[in-house]
């Protein structure tokens, strides 16, 4: 739905929502006949909401797209993934509170082991600690470019940032991330005619980065990728009128959720401490956005009775989130990861949307398959999950006569 | 679907098609655990329409969106309502026959109680009587305003209409009505440029009214909204190939259908006179658009148990339209008017698309959770139903070779 569509619309109200993102929540089954993660947990609490609620599926970006975090989020935010665009760097820059300027430049840098023939061996240089990061970044820091202020900073382990301060410059650059073993970083190139100057200052960094880094495998290389500049976007509690709290533990999803103007609160990866979070800011936002990483961890990592018992773990909390009272909760994915994938994938990501007066569907169990005939319906668009949180907000006018 | 996508496909055919549509059909539960309206009725022949035909939800604008009576129409006559936007000045101005030219600005107009203060007690001035109504717009219609013909009409209990008709009017000015008491008329503003001439000639005529009415308590007072100007839009015969009818008891609604072309045909609020106007009017259309507003009311007056006997109502009279032999038959609301709500909503609106080739789904009985697993779809978009409607009767070619 068009923002300027909906804005005419918004009226105000002291009712409270909750969207509880349960990272990589879908899932599939790991062999034929069997059931999903999802299916598997024993979920008495999710199943009550669903009882009492609708559920359904949604689709992130469109069908058989699979999204990464940062799209699907802005989806779930009401904001559509292919307009809002935001590259990783930016991301990156945001989570960890980096000032970036509507001018720089930033990338997602991963420390990374390289042979001698320049091969990448590991993209990730054996998760070197953070400590070692943050004396690696420092002598990075130090390289010098013509009218250019650089900035690296450590973002965790062996993922960094890397911020280009100077005139004319433009996030049109290709990856130098092979996304692969066994070859050599690919060579920054521009995407536009805007990137030619970009891109050749990265080189140069890159070319001294190697140098600097050269004794200090595992981290004997950098590869850059996610080159972007700051968007400049409407803010959510302009668009949609409501004041927005995010609570989540890394910081990707705090920068996303501050791109738009949310109010980020850092927590433990525990979903005890987030929901510590919103019940002491519960007073001071409409809206509460609440990350829950570690689903999506144990996905990627091809744990099917990790996330099994993540999952119920995130069960056993949901009183503690019901006993504020909330008048609409939304339970859902960014996407799913189901752990036989050990990705990210397409599957349509099961939702539950609870209200007071959402006219509940038939189903009573929260599941993949049991979503299918919810009331939201099989396969509905990301997108309409805020708009619909609105209506049962009762924060939306009627449209015309 | 875009008119000049489907107008090339259009052929000619003798079949016939009834859109009944039951205002505000769509309900929730009273309470948790509970059924709607429509689930609680009782109706053996909607029911048998739903076994033999397929079913589903549609959402009249967009998701969480809650529509006013006018575009939930429009989508259900093809017409995509957030495209053909119509003020209420207009419907008004239609539906009691008034002859409005291109140039004219039409205001919807309420009488209304003011306190000594001059702030609103009553919006509706405790609805006085239509000849008490008349009395006052001939009152009224005596201002004179310079350059402009002033007319002043009645429409029905505390409701008229005023059209300015002049050179250089504009319908972009702000409504007056504050649509709450306690607080003043808002003087009318111009919302472009183009307004501006007009907004002062609004304001002008105020001033005169409420001299006039200063001895009508509790009609001591007007207040004015939907300003606009007649809409010059496709009309549906040609845009769909067929002729349509209007049967409804209720000025809107056949002012909408006129606004298109449709002829008008008004009945008493009695589904019975609509259905014999039906009936004598069958060899002369192919199209009949029957409006049933008894059901809206009753949920506007969340009285749950009204609203149940009169879809039951109108399940009686549902052999009546059979024996007509239509090849397709619509059923569906135009929105959902939960009793609990007392007022429209943004819920899917339950719809029955019955055809002797419609390829029926397993739904049997009809009620919103029964529609969700219809063959429609749990939230289809309204516009849908008219090309769905075209290609039940055989009035569409097909795409392409």
């Amino acid at each position: 739905m068009k923002f300027d569509f909906i804005q005419p619309l918004l009226k105000e109200n002291n009712t409270k929502i909750i969207l509880l993102v349960i990272d990589g929540l879908g899932g599939t089954p790991l062999e034929w006949g069997g059931l999903t993660e999802l299916e598997t947990a024993v979920t008495p609490n999710l199943d009550e909401l669903v009882a009492s609620g609708l559920c359904g599926l949604h689709s992130p970006i469109g069908p058989g797209i699979t999204p990464g975090s940062g799209p699907s989020h802005l989806a779930l935010f009401g904001y559509d993934p292919r307009q809002y665009q935001v590259g990783r760097g930016v991301l990156a820059a945001l989570g960890i509170d980096f000032d970036l300027k509507s001018q720089d430049v930033a990338a997602r840098g991963n420390f990374c082991t390289v042979n001698e023939r320049g091969e990448v061996t590991d993209r990730r240089a054996g998760r070197i600690t953070t400590d070692k990061n943050e004396e690696l970044c420092k002598s990075l820091e130090k390289i010098a470019l013509p009218d250019i202020e650089l900035h690296v900073k450590t973002v965790k382990e062996h993922r960094f940032l890397l911020v280009l301060r100077g005139e004319d410059l433009s996030g049109d650059i290709s990856d130098t991330d092979p996304q692969d073993i066994g070859v050599k970083p690919i060579e920054p190139m521009p995407s536009s005619p805007a990137g030619i100057k970009s891109a050749a200052l990265v080189s140069k960094f890159i070319e001294q980065a190697a140098q600097i880094l050269q004794d200090h495998c595992p981290a004997n290389m950098v590869l850059l990728r996610g080159f972007s500049q700051r968007p400049e976007w409407p803010l959510f509690d302009e668009v949609f009128g409501i004041k927005a709290g995010a609570i989540a533990a890394y910081p990707m999803y705090l920068g996303l959720a501050k791109l738009i103007g949310m109010k980020p609160f850092h927590s433990d990866n525990k979903i005890e401490d987030e929901l510590d979070i919103l019940r002491s800011q519960w007073k001071n936002y409409d809206f509460f956005y609440v990350h829950i990483k570690s689903t999506d961890s144990a996905g990627e990592d091809g744990d099917f009775d990790r996330k099994v018992r993540l999952i119920e773990e995130v069960d056993q909390n949901i009183p503690r989130i019901r006993e504020l009272e909330p008048h609409v909760v939304i339970v859902t994915g960014d996407h799913s990861t189901p752990s036989v994938l050990k990705s990210h994938s397409w599957h349509p990501v099961p939702t539950i949307l609870w209200a007071r007066h959402c006219r509940p569907d038939r189903v009573e169990r929260f599941g993949e398959r049991d979503c299918i005939t919810g009331g939201l319906g099989a396969n509905f668009p990301a997108v309409d999950l805020l708009p619909l949180a609105l209506a049962n907000a009762f924060r939306l006018d009627k449209y015309g006569a």
